[in-house]
């Protein structure tokens, strides 16, 4: 609760005064830490003690009006919570974040959690900006998952181009992004990725973009959607051209940039693009990048009111859960411990990279050269046929290994009416089977060595039986 | 985490055997209470203690593959947290629930989430029978405000009713309700509600939306969309005859029941109205109905397909904490637990309107008879000039009671570029000014007693004053 | 931690300034609920909330010295914590409390241990006083069991009275009560309680005590030692008539007020006693009158030095769990709580008891009439066979009853080489077997229910077998 | 609570039965480790996770009859808990450990505390064992303060020598440790310690030892106690050859080990005094060893019988919290884990006295070579005058340094009457004012630097004032 414990006038009998004096000298830092944090609104240099983190919390808790005392309730809405490890768990925030119809606005009835959410906010704003988009001007945390959310920025941009029926799609085959278009009512228009002569990767079609700019009528584009983040071999969509196509044409720019936040390099990406082309909006999941549990997105951008125009479209009030756990996990990282967990990302990102080439030697297998794709690698299986890729990924899972993914060619999907040859490849021509391994936020040394450990004896395995 | 701690062998060196023996015995019936909830599905006649729950809740999460011992994570997602403190209060959930594109489907690297998950929904489903709907057969927990949940509904309405491009709405003057269609993309139909003879409150125009009905092109109308819970002097909708247009004209029928689960009355009219009419999914709110922190929804139907399809409809996988919350506070409760809330409510409520009833005529006041608004009430004051109202409602505030609204007739809103006159007031016509009460579940005595002493000293003091 | 969270100056982009002003007044109440419990350093007449007890014990932990940032511990004590589990359950307390053989010095690197155990103390002195004994000038928790601190008193005595080597006891059949004294190394003169025409009580032996005072050596006379609440059907000895030869022969007089304090009745025997005779010190379990875990005791008495000199014979600094388990409980039960939890017992005492006479009549049982025993009952079995009384005693706690004691004459136990005839009865005379039911603080009427018919259930059963 | 929750069964319509077969199978690791615990009893090779000890304790927990459901409690002490927050932070264990007038036995109404005790001491055994103490045959924790636990031990050993007197001590300067023997009532007989040849520091004079065991009537002493940690210059006594007098003479002889056990050294002193001499007991502090709160020793010793008398000396029954604090503490630890701790520590230590030999030249102070004192080391300020020493610091811990301690001659203090010329410097003779600065187990490299930093800056301060 925010109270003031005054020891000014303490008994001697209690304690000693010159004792106490030490005691609480001790204490300024802390106290200039959350002044800091209330004034610049800025993520910390350094990580907090979770002591720290948990006394601000309880504090704005307390600013609440279900946490006041000799209160009465009798609305339809009190935030009364009927079970103690409920109102324990959510340090007694009841109230939501934002007002019917805004998720930005500040309730009158839930302080502390206005001031939770504005300031997680604030707090993602400077991450953003610390990641490498520079430019970005304002972001917010919107509780539902990445591709709601993108749902969301697609019906909120429906409302300034009332024709539009059409999305412009660089083809991703991974369904929830695919969904939240035809969620939102929108006919995606999907432009198949291709290859190139740069490596071994996917590559955005542009000219396949242009040509359907010029082909549909402009009003009735909503927006084209770009992908960065995602399982190679398909690489980052060159946003940067996509950027100029949209600029030159008018039409919005959205970047799903999924668990592309915790990577320099795709906000670099998104810093340049816009730059020199147009980037509407781009939204990032925050348990990817944040390391939280799943069910919250970003949405970020270039400009306020476009920004705002989404947090405006969300009907009703919404859960500060996810605001919670972000704001926790930034205070308890830092500005410091963030930098450098993506820091060592990369490197480890580079490390398995380069172990997976000498492995890959060893047993016939490639690792193909995908140069912008940051996370995520592919590795084909020469000598696999063709029903025994899935049957290879199960059994890295009963060994332990979680979220290798193995893709092979052949297979037909139809998404809400929609058809997707060889699905799980994001494009229409064959190609050997897979496997693909990203090294994500988080990742340790020891995740590497074990996986590559079973991955290799794996391998060894089916040559014997081949044999 | 989940195993068995096996004592049959264990030392006499640490426990004699018969001591032990006793103390086994005494497990047994927390033994049965878990057996039965995973066998039957159904809410625990009476509330569990807070370490059973807990214990379950553990035993759960030890089944997702993030708390695995021994495991490597090559995934994208890996669930990893990064804060002790979020992972405590998420008891070590990270994976959320449901997959892409799929609310209800399990997921294999989170077992205890789908299984959280799909239990949750089970109780669910077990209390709204329990509350009165008896055939209500499918119910899902979706982690939004109400107002998002029902654009979900109206979006996924879309995909089966292509055409549509209108919903036709009783007024209720409440934003999210609104916006909740115009964020879909539909063009509301405002029908006024109107007088009647019957008593003081406002009353859903029946004969107004068969006109619109007949007037329209039947298939341009996604569905009708009526609201049982409100702020009086508003009714509940007249649910009965309007689920009786629906079924005639082939019209999908949505309520929206965002308090009225804890009224048994509400419940039994949206039981009443499926069986003699037509009404597709009735949609409330877990923080109001359910007293858990705000953010989350249920969507229930009487159709497993219609409803399925909702959650088909979400893109990405979401949020399990609010299934968290829910799962505990009903195992915290109970049935009877649950039902005796409902109950107590109930006569508070009736209490509350009797008291009201006294003191108002002391002051010259009235509480309007609302006979189908069995949460809230409104009291007319005949005195008020017109701009005192407001400063009326937060000179309550400022005295510690929340939840309360002061309504004048005169002001227009313009929401989404339709216009409301009289915003507030859910009708065109000029009325008294008027403040409502609500007794919502988890009211007590207490707070009824602390508002009336209050509500009373305020009206003694403008009285003094005018005189 | 203690901190000031300053929002004076927070942006209005966090929250409206006027939202912010109406939660911070609501605050006052907590603010000055701390400050009185810091200047008057009394029980707070009403229970607080779990949030406020647990900010101030935060706010005192953080005046550690093991809790201050940035420092560096060069000492052989330094209260580092290995276990986070450990730290967080004492909520980072580490350094114990007192200094180096004495339990009252402050600690200059405890600050906050320091006044967590001065309060308790102070706020342990105001019970006493309420609960009837006015004249208590000073009282200290000592973190040990009852016994264990006996032991301390007497040790402590030993200082001032160096030639004493006995303790005139009456006898009361528990064996750590006796334990208290041998192991201190003195030789207990046990002085056998006595009937009496009053009723079915056993009594203290006036005459008894008075001739073994005669015709020992006074100094040789460490003091007497007391026992107010014991199993019936023993009495609460004669302590005002035990005080009046204390006096008289100036010797010390330490009563074991066990579990005594939660009884009015005990507690005013004390004061009238040492208002006409002479009681040195009163002794008393936290765990069996506060309803904390077993591991504390105190010690109470009418002059400051007496009691202090206990505090500076424990060698060594003590854990300062007992302390804060006191002082959160004491915080949440308020004056108001404990007061009402005594009324409570003493009713569900005569409630017990009325009912028990009841039942007895039927079976052939009687209660024995025991007026100075207000919390334990004695039903004496006329049809039960000597060995069937243990029997019995565990047939009933295998039904779930625990704490009833079966006592039957004719067992001789000899402890530290002392011999008592028919241990259990307090007497050497044969009795009949009899069982022993009490009603101790926090006993509910379920639990006598409960209680009453098992028992009931049982003496049937019995009563058939016999026939 | 101890229940076995069993998916064996459950619903298709929760989740497909192999993903859960996946889920369960990963859970044996740590099914095994807890078997492991409770069959070996030994301390776990590795650390445990936080989830599985609270996973343990909370089963222990469920089997003391106070969590029992459905039970009735009838007598004067049922482990009522009052205050949830108290109750949450002993994991519902209200019984404390021991019944009355043994600290070992198993309570009948206690089952997991009884578990938990004994494996504590279990697990402590084995940990002495691994640090050396090899032939240690048996201990047990005692929830006392070191001090308390050596009265204790003198207590219990007069019961076997009842004519004793005298304590033959070899002069400490700390407080409790002489107030363990007058408070137990005998006549400390001290015996200084000697400036050798073979360095700077005190040792143990043998031969005056051994005159006053001549000297004085054999059955008059109750024991020898030497002291191996201690403050420097004072080393470690030399325990080899007491243990030969004390078997030569048949004197009970226990060591004061307060803080020896973090290290090998001490341990090996300990079992190898043993071997050629005789050692009854060796008593260390929990807190200073193990990382837990205050509060707690360890009695242990070569034969069961000796240490068990002390068990049964201690009158009452007494706390569990600090047997709870270590189990919970070594569980997490794992044996590897302290043994890793204990030579982190060994290794700071050398490198604090390396780096202050350099400071010290600097600054013409001096480290005291103290050969066998491997935890704490003294440091000569040559230049400083008498009154100045503690001001020096006092004005290290207001810069952050705690634990130094600033000793000079020249001070008389009297303890109990017992008058100690050149108090704390342990000897009669004048030395020069020193500093001492221990590294003891959990000490960082931090810790040191920061000290290092601030001391040399100190030691500059001074001497620029001097000029």
């Amino acid at each position: 609760m925010y109270i003031k414990m005054d020891f000014s006038k303490i008994s001697e009998k209690l304690v000693p005064a010159n004792y106490l004096k030490l005691a609480l000298d001790s204490q300024k830092s802390r106290e200039i830490q959350v002044k800091e944090l209330l004034d610049k609104r800025k993520l910390p240099e350094n990580g907090w003690s979770d002591e720290l983190i948990e006394y601000v919390v309880h504090q704005l808790a307390a600013l609440d009006s279900n946490n006041f005392e000799h209160k009465a309730g009798l609305g339809e809405r009190e935030a009364r919570i009927a079970c103690g490890l409920v109102a324990q768990r959510h340090y007694r925030f009841g109230h939501g974040i934002g007002r019917s119809g805004d998720l930005l606005e500040a309730q009158p009835k839930a302080v502390g959690s206005t001031i939770l959410a504005q300031l997680t906010n604030a707090l993602l704003l400077d991450l953003i900006q610390s990641m490498g988009v520079q430019s970005c001007k304002s972001c917010f945390l919107v509780p539902m998952a990445t591709g709601m959310t993108l749902t969301l920025c697609f019906l909120s941009l429906r409302k300034v181009r009332p024709k539009a029926k059409h999305i412009l799609w660089s083809r991703i085959d991974q369904k929830s992004c695919f969904k939240s278009m035809t969620t939102a009512g929108f006919i995606p228009v999907i432009i198949n990725t291709q290859r190139s002569n740069e490596d071994e990767g996917l590559y955005t079609s542009i000219e396949e973009f242009q040509k359907k700019m010029e082909a549909l009528n402009k009003e009735e584009i909503l927006c084209i959607m770009s992908t960065t983040s995602c399982f190679a071999p398909r690489n980052c969509d060159n946003i940067i051209e996509l950027a100029e196509l949209a600029k030159k044409y008018e039409i919005p720019h959205i970047v799903n940039n999924a668990y592309g936040l915790q990577s320099t390099y795709y906000c670099h990406q998104i810093q340049q693009a816009q730059r020199t082309g147009r980037i509407d909006m781009f939204i990032q999941s925050t348990d990817k990048n944040l390391m939280v549990p799943v069910g919250g997105a970003i949405v970020a951008g270039f400009d306020e009111t476009t920004v705002q125009n989404v947090a405006k479209s969300y009907a009703g009030r919404a859960s500060s859960s996810q605001s919670l756990d972000v704001f926790m996990t930034l205070l308890s990282l830092g500005k410091t411990g963030y930098l450098n967990l993506s820091k060592a990302r990369k490197n480890l990102f580079m490390e398995l990279k380069q172990k997976l080439n000498v492995i890959s030697k060893q047993h016939g297998c490639k690792v193909l050269e995908t140069k912008s794709n940051r996370i995520s690698l592919a590795i084909t299986f020469e000598s696999l046929s063709i029903d025994e890729p899935t049957k290879f990924g199960s059994m890295l899972y009963t060994r332990g290994i979680s979220g290798t993914r193995v893709v092979a060619s052949g297979c037909t999907k139809t998404i809400d009416n929609f058809e997707f040859k060889n699905w799980g490849t994001h494009e229409d021509l064959v190609s050997l089977p897979y496997i693909t391994v990203a090294a994500s936020i988080g990742i340790t040394e020891e995740d590497i060595n074990i996986f590559l450990r079973k991955f290799s004896d794996l391998l060894k395995k089916y040559k014997e039986k081949e044999q």
